[in-house]
């Protein structure tokens, strides 16, 4: 921790400020500049709130050095992870697709859904049993009986499962019939439901929430891997911000900087991020050449008739003609299309 | 609903529009301009997703007109809400003080806090037993005890009692010792949670996520007036901006927005509005002044060893110095400072 | 500057930086601890910028300790700055009131407004004679001519002239007409225009952008400042965020945040802040209840006939209540409204 | 137009509101449903501001529903503008590279630079001759004897040249030195600079601000064409948002917004967007996947010594390695790198 005194602190203040630190067990190394007084600590940072001797007369600012997360730091795995589900793999040489319907409506839907994924080359399939919706009156997804229906097309036609989980009750049958769990954007810091994720020995896929920064996702992802589950993917989904011609703000920077920081693997869902089919397939082919681990794509066999976020569902036709794209795009980054 | 279609947009993309509303049962009414047609349509308006025809061929905009949110709208209570708990009414001529310390910590720092919150004319004693931390190695509260705790303390001081729930299976808990349940901003789109609350008869303090919109809070308010609880209070507490100089941005200017558009009475948290002590009493002013039915403020006996949140603790005499210089704002409202 | 290694980095990355620090000319302390390497540097920070430091190898943060701004800081009059135009005071004991409308649209409209104004008690008048207008479609105002109906309309009525100045070479005009210019939120980083700004001796009134960060703003006081003209006052006016229901976000937390960075007095302009006239009274409150030593408000004659802004001004009947209210309030914060 | 009257509104509020509609000199069209009463109006748009509506009573909403830009509308030229400019062309089959320094700092380095630009395969070299810096005490750049070194060191090597204008009087100096003229983000909208160059006939390549919209940015584009220049390339260059690990947010989503509501041009600019050597080269080829005419790239011979973000110019190396990339993705777009 380092604190900096303002110009003109008096002597008392800094005194003061030592004896806090020392009272909360910090190691103090003072060293006094032409026009700061600076203050180290070593101690237990993870306990502190800089904010604390930010409020303390004289001090200018407070900051952490070391970071709040450990296990989701690059430095814990410098060589970076590769989540493996079946034969697939996130985070290794080949970019993943997992693309499907927003939700589950029936059982020919989602068979027509999970027949025109794996023709696509893609190797999961991504549809909601339960749905998180703004407006109680909207359409609430299947249930459990919609994640049976899923199983059964993906099995038929050798894709993955991922399913959105909404609360730690929902676990056991989540787990029960999905290879990958999602935890909503809403839901990243929902503390209770990661913990109880921590302790499963299933991938999660964690979406970054619309006002989260990327440290906030990994923290999220912390309490995961604290649990001792360490295949966690993240998602970028897009941030809100004060434009509006989109629906979110893909950050697709979000990517090469978690590559940076973080040892996990990362995909995008541009189907969220973008809110409309006619934006997801720039942004697709965007954040494979920004380095993503994987897509996250919304398809319906009939988007004009969907139940729910018919709007951003790419048909059938416009997910080969991507996967064309993509194809091309990812030796550029050294990489290739699973599938 | 209403369609602009685009300038140019050719008859056969002006008839597939109104093909589509009328296939989503919409009655459609036709009006062509000089530049544009717009097509206005009558009908589920709760059941689609504008975008859906945006992405139309043609189609420049597409409006919802009807309210997404009912039975939060001013029009349904005209009169506006107030909420009575015990001989406490929140939303009518008195401005409620609600305080405490961010979390229970001990038998005697609660005894302290709530004798120093009632000699100041507060109504409501505020603290968390249940703590969502972004770090897995923060203080997380003292659960059930805390609440027992809690209680004792108000009672002994004529205060009434709110605490926070994380999530659905903590609601009988919670329903037993408090007297309002408050839901955190992390939680306001948690819409199990939301939907759980609605089948409470106990008034629900719901606080604005950093993220939402003021549209999206009424939304979530929905969720639990829909389910038959009446008594939603609503809580201004910052937004997320790129300003890092206050730790949110506290958005005064929704307690006007919100009482033209709602029912339902407004708070403001200037505790976590701000992240600092210095600038909680000139913003708790500024709410009040703004038309604030009442203020959520943490104060602590003693800020300096708070095992959470003890920057923007208020000193005890800091509290009483707000107090006072409430008691003079008020008034210029119409109102008084309740206590 | 400040210097924190990665966890992990070598020596070899660790003396790079500290030969680049020296070749910068910054004297260089280094600590080693438990788990981060930190280098301390006393030198010319004003002539780097961090990042250079953050993308070497092995860096995990670099932090600049000395403020960015000299003469906007606090410290260098720490007894805070009253500008006196006049015989009204801004930053002094009083709070101080400046109205009128957004353009100058005649003289019968600028001599009742100069009326209405001074009736209810405000000191200074506002109006625009050049306006900026997102719409190159728009009223662009009456120019010259403009600016000596104000004048003259303030003369008549004992009150001062504010307006705004919107690039260099309109200067001289203005400084003859005017008392205070305002620049305006477009203009804030218009740098040639502030250099120029700084070499007058009016009173400057400096809106913040809307999407500066209040540093950014203090940096731009700097600029005017350090051309030799002490004479500034910081406005906040709104900045842009996710949230659309008013046009944009009031951050009246800039209030204190600047009280205690600055010296420099600071107004709000709530009529720009919200957009609309219904908000703009409750936020006036606000902003004095926050502690800003004077307001900038739209009032209008007759706003439903005015060119432009009608929306968000005042009816003469509001100012007054308005008035009322404040006298009320500003008690509370230890002052008295002016006039 | 369109009025949206609250559910509730009285028959009284609604003839108000055509009333003031029709004193608008707008016709009228009625349309009573079920829950609201829809006004539309054809008429005047551009002369009002609907919040002026929106504050009349019983007023739920009012929209513009002509676009406020017409000129930089996609539907003034469906088939998309190419910028021509010497033998290059911007907007397109090729994408277009802009390269070099942040600033002129000698002949040297920009003879150094520019040698490296073309070798590369860019088409322009790019620097800035006046700098617009947050800070009055850093480099201000060479002005007029900069332009020269830099139009000398692009013609020797067959570039074009491109640099910033920063004010309404060094348009002249420009004019004769650069074959585009760049409008840097912290004037997208100084309008009188705006509105001279519309009077301009050479390209101008205008950057959004990082606090503007979509539609600002094509209002601002609007000014310019309003004066006969139809030569505007538009630039992405990253906004400000609530994360801090990048200096900005690139919204790569600007790029197929952009694409399909106007008919202009628009390049990338990552360096800035990013504000990292190290995230400028994923940027950049996100962007050119994103469907972007052109890219923005600062690169320095040896960036380590640069006067002026150094942390964001790549490395002469890196360059070449981006070309390299970006010849593999651009065939995925349809198209092919220029040069």
């Amino acid at each position: 921790m380092i604190v900096i005194m303002d110009e003109g602190a008096t002597e008392l203040q800094v005194q003061s400020v030592i004896d806090r630190m020392m009272e909360k067990e910090f190691t103090v190394h003072r060293s006094t500049g032409r026009i700061h007084t600076v203050l180290g600590g070593v101690g237990p940072e993870d306990e502190i709130d800089p904010v604390e001797f930010e409020v303390m007369d004289g001090v200018k600012e407070c900051r952490r050095i070391v970071s709040p997360y450990k296990l989701a730091s690059r430095h814990f795995r410098p060589g970076g992870t590769v989540v493996r589900v079946g034969n697939v793999e996130i985070g290794g040489p080949r970019v993943v697709m997992m693309a499907g319907p927003c939700s589950v409506e029936s059982r020919e839907q989602i068979q027509l859904s999970a027949k025109l994924v794996a023709k696509a080359g893609a190797s999961v399939l991504r549809a909601g049993a339960f749905k998180p919706r703004s407006s109680p009156y909207s359409f609430q997804g299947l249930g459990e009986q919609g994640l049976e229906l899923m199983r059964e097309a993906a099995d038929a036609n050798g894709l993955l499962v991922i399913s959105e989980v909404m609360d730690s009750t929902q676990i056991p049958l989540l787990a029960r019939f999905a290879d990958i769990l999602q935890v909503g954007a809403r839901n990243m810091q929902n503390f209770s439901l990661l913990r109880e994720l921590g302790k499963l020995r299933k991938p999660i896929l964690l979406k970054r929430g619309i006002a989260a920064t990327i440290e906030e996702l990994l923290l999220s992802a912390e309490y995961i891997l604290s649990g001792g589950n360490y295949d966690v993917i993240l998602c970028e989904r897009g941030i809100r911000t004060f434009e509006s011609a989109t629906r979110n703000t893909m950050d697709l920077s979000a990517i090469p900087v978690v590559k940076k920081l973080s040892h996990l693997p990362i995909v995008a869902d541009p189907s969220h991020g973008t809110g409309r089919r006619d934006h997801v397939i720039p942004m697709a082919r965007a954040a494979v050449a920004a380095g993503a681990d994987g897509l996250l794509v919304e398809v319906h066999p009939d988007p004009d008739r969907a139940l729910s976020d018919g709007a951003q569902s790419l048909r059938p036709e416009q997910l080969n003609e991507l996967m064309e794209q993509l194809r091309i795009i990812a030796p550029a980054v050294g990489r290739a299309m699973a599938g």
